[in-house]
């Protein structure tokens, strides 16, 4: 089976082709860059060299190999509903790993995102692409949105109990921070090394544009309209996120019963772990799909504080689409992604 | 005026020696410590070559020089206490930097350190040395309590409503961001480089000592039983402190009213930065006496968010010491605090 | 074919159980640590919850199992040599990744670590482990010594015009930076967070003891006893060896003829990559055993400049013995070892 | 006493106003910047927020007030060049932090930065500006040519055997490692947080445009044609420079002799410090205008290795700058200029 990958310089796209490129179903038999046509993949990211041999395609759509069946579309917000169509069109399958196809409200989209829907149509076709709630959905899907980095982390640490039903969802409170490879590859003042190593921030205070992405979620799981608090930070790494998320429970809950809950929840899904008696940090994540969560009950506020820590670029994108892939393909979940956390 | 540093080796007793050796209105005449006692200061630390030419004693109190006045105290928690009465006795004035003359309750501070205070009758005499709340009550002060750098960074962010009564205390959650300094100079495994750089965690999750230190001022100020929800993590810079504070007020408040509240609460106070449209960063207050605060309303969800930014080891630690001292000796409370943070 | 790891909880412990839990061709089935017997092996390292099931046992030989017929040796210098004699009289083979067998000459070693060999008659079976220039020594062999971290680094860059006999050995100098790693998992003051970040500093300068082991192999394959000038840098960094290699050669030369001098001597060997056009980073080989070499000629001052990068835990330690037991078991070299560098 | 600095917004404007702000000598009156004029200076960097109110200037020269008797000009290299001539026909002293002005010869110049000089009858004219071998030259000089970063702490580790006559110049190399500010504020790929973290590299082996200026100094010194090697790194800090400098000596000499040489070097020079014992690192110097030197003999291969660490933007630039200011206006080598390094 060959797959392609567009936009495949980016971060998320290296990713893709570090996952493909030793995957053992799947051969990459495409990839392609806007401004890097023409060049082969290793001068580009010289990681690769010897590893991956492929030259870099103008974003050419004919260009596509007939045999590649699957495509991962790695392109910014909005270039990807413009490209989308036309390869369902061509009858491929679409990994889609831009916001375009999260929201299921083009109203919405248009909100958060500042400009009209390209392709409202296919929103109501793409399969969210989450395996811990829509596993069986994904088999055979065209369409499948790849779910965003800080929706990944703050939904696998609350989904369990908003699916039982037992949270106040009014004192959510979804505290995130981010390595810098989460802000993309283009260089910008703000991820400048000298203006970010060394310091911490928040930012986007009440208008990040994935807190729709975890209401919409939460909402379907819960049965109730949520709305959240959520705040990005940035920290001076390169891969990682940990979210804190505070809550209230709706009802009076023993450690054991949150464990049970959570044990439960997650007994099928190898890449989701609950670390016994240690709280998550990202680097024991670090390279690989795992998503890491813990929580301590704060007695004194009634809170549970809960933490979830992933590598943004694996399980909080390419990792993540690769699982999603093999569950549309019809392999094991965990084909090619069994890398232990580079420590 | 001289004054002593005892406990001169750590990273805020080395911030004492740096701020007090170019203090223009003090003459520091005296440091000590355990372990390295009869070593020139700049053999330990030698960025104070040339700069500061002392010897370090061994902890003898009686090794004070009659001339010292005033002494800062930074030995760890528990032991300050031991040494504190004795100074008392000697006529000094002593500027405490433990959490040991905090808190005023010996049974709360029993109860969160793990041993009983070794001199609960000094408890009601030491003045809580946060001048932005009591400046009036620090001149000639014999007992100043310095405050912890979590507690200063959260309370600068949460004063002037709680003061104005306008929190609704079920909602305050305070998440902390420290650099790697404010675990103190000792080597430990979780602070090995390796161990730490390139990640991010939570740890002591609901039960940092801290915690019934922000609740007593806050108890204080607003005239109410108040209970919070506090949470540290580490992040991999040396200094600085970014707290995001999340609360509910208790009334309709424009963004302007919340303005208005906090300029006039810090209209006086020279070291609290409103910065003008801009969140907080610790960038902005490395090295400097400077807390930056910004804020939002999550009008989505009712919740303002507070960010305040200080370096952990100056107004967190070393540099309000000195402010405090400042104001017990009746000089400005800016004396020898204009570093401009260093980029 | 069950393999085993002695001194499992330190980096290179733990890379090897990286590296080793993913081979194909082995099992790890006895990892063993001094301070941590009886622990699970992620309660230790909590990267590898899921990823390996193992338990700690005390540092006790008889515990090995009949079925592990090699055992990798990752203790300390001196304590190594104390334990092979045993392993060897055990009939397994050994590949000890400390120095203790790397020398040929006792007094060299004397002189260098500070202590009498304790097993000298060893030094002359024991096969130095780096297969670029001693593959076909290694099938079979039953102790192999593994190169240094250091080591590896420069040799890798000086073995071709060492062996072509084209430099000018007075001219040598090894400027090599280190990441954190390489210092050891014990927490120390020199590696504390906040003492090593945002600094770089020169260490044991003209005494390090990976010198005389760099100088023994270039002196063999060059047939002059060989000195050179070696000096580490610690950079705040994980991982990742960089060494900048000065010499001047004893011929005229053109780059070509320096180009095609490496391509020849590497052409068979697939872990050095010559990177065509482009300057090594470490970030390129991280997490892989690859080592990258890139040259240029100062034709104003007529020296060739070689840089190499490595991965210290990889090609510098636990990636290097894992190709050399692939060679001693007879494996294919790469087996187990096509980790593509982690970004 | 009146400043101006033109070129404020980069990383040495900015240091060159943090130093300037809190001069007791001058007043600085006027900043400038092309792409931020019209801002308040805290808005560009909000670190200066309440220690410095003053609005950033187009870059006209003629605003620049009559008061003004003296200005900094940090422009790019070739931009500086175009201005400093109408500054000095206006009765202006100049300091310039460029290249421009630094080398004697015009086509060397135009050999190493690729293109003609603009200004070539002012090469003559202008006074290198490292106090440690021209302070003679400074009082009352019209123009100064601020030595560049590389070259300070290459030069300040080399000029004492240098100017003895005691070096063999064949056999030196200069190995430096600069802290990611040294590659100016504006963003690029290469700085980019995430391509620099966790990563060591040389670059411009061989042909960095700071050579030139190295051997010009030293020629000079010597008397002799000087050809060195220079090579610099990308190290992930933000600041600093750390210069590994290898060499032989013509001579036979003690330690003990060597030593003799800087102390007497260096003997009325404030801003460098010999360290006892220790080697230079980094972190030592940071923030200050400090230069530390240290160094050890290789006696097995007849090397002396110099290291020196400087804070590139202090030090090496506007540090620097100051210091010269100082010496031009008459002011005291050190007015302004005490900050001690900031752990």
């Amino acid at each position: 089976m060959e797959v392609a990958v567009i936009g495949a310089t980016g971060y998320t796209g290296s990713e893709l082709v570090r996952l493909l490129g030793q995957h053992p179903r799947v051969k990459l038999s495409y990839i392609s860059s806007r401004g890097d046509a023409g060049s082969p993949y290793d001068r580009v990211h010289p990681q690769f060299y010897r590893a991956v041999e492929l030259e870099l395609q103008p974003p050419d759509l004919e260009l596509i190999p007939g045999a590649a069946e699957l495509v991962f579309c790695a392109l910014p917000h909005g270039r990807s509903a413009e490209v989308v169509p036309a390869l369902l069109a061509a009858g491929k399958k679409v990994i889609d790993l831009s916001a375009d196809f999260r929201l299921l409200d083009p109203a919405l989209y248009e909100s958060w995102y500042g400009w009209a829907h390209p392709a409202p149509d296919l929103l109501e076709k793409a399969v969210y692409g989450m395996p811990e709630i829509n596993r069986e959905a994904l088999p055979g899907a065209a369409l499948v949105a790849n779910p965003g980095c800080f929706p990944t982390s703050a939904l696998l640490a609350l989904m369990p109990p908003a699916e039982a039903g037992w949270v106040d969802w009014e004192s959510v409170v979804v505290d995130a921070k981010t390595g810098v490879s989460g802000a993309g590859r283009n260089p910008k003042q703000a991820f400048h090394f000298p203006e970010c190593a060394e310091s911490v921030k928040a930012y986007r205070i009440g208008d990040h544009q994935h807190t729709p992405e975890i209401e919409q979620v939460l909402s379907r799981l819960s049965g109730e309209a949520v709305t959240i608090t959520f705040t990005p930070h940035l920290v001076p790494m390169i891969r990682g996120i940990l979210s804190t998320v505070y809550l209230r429970l709706n009802r009076d809950c023993t450690s054991e019963e949150v464990a049970q809950l959570y044990r439960h929840f997650y007994s099928a899904h190898p890449f989701v772990r609950l670390l016994p008696g240690q709280l998550p940090e990202t680097r024991f994540v670090r390279g690989s799909n795992y998503c890491d969560l813990g929580w301590r009950f704060d007695r004194r506020t009634g809170r549970l504080v809960i933490v979830s820590a992933i590598d943004n670029l694996v399980k909080g994108a390419a990792g993540q689409a690769v699982q999603n892939m093999n569950l549309v393909l019809g392999y094991d979940e965990e084909t090619g992604l069994g890398q232990v956390p580079l420590f």
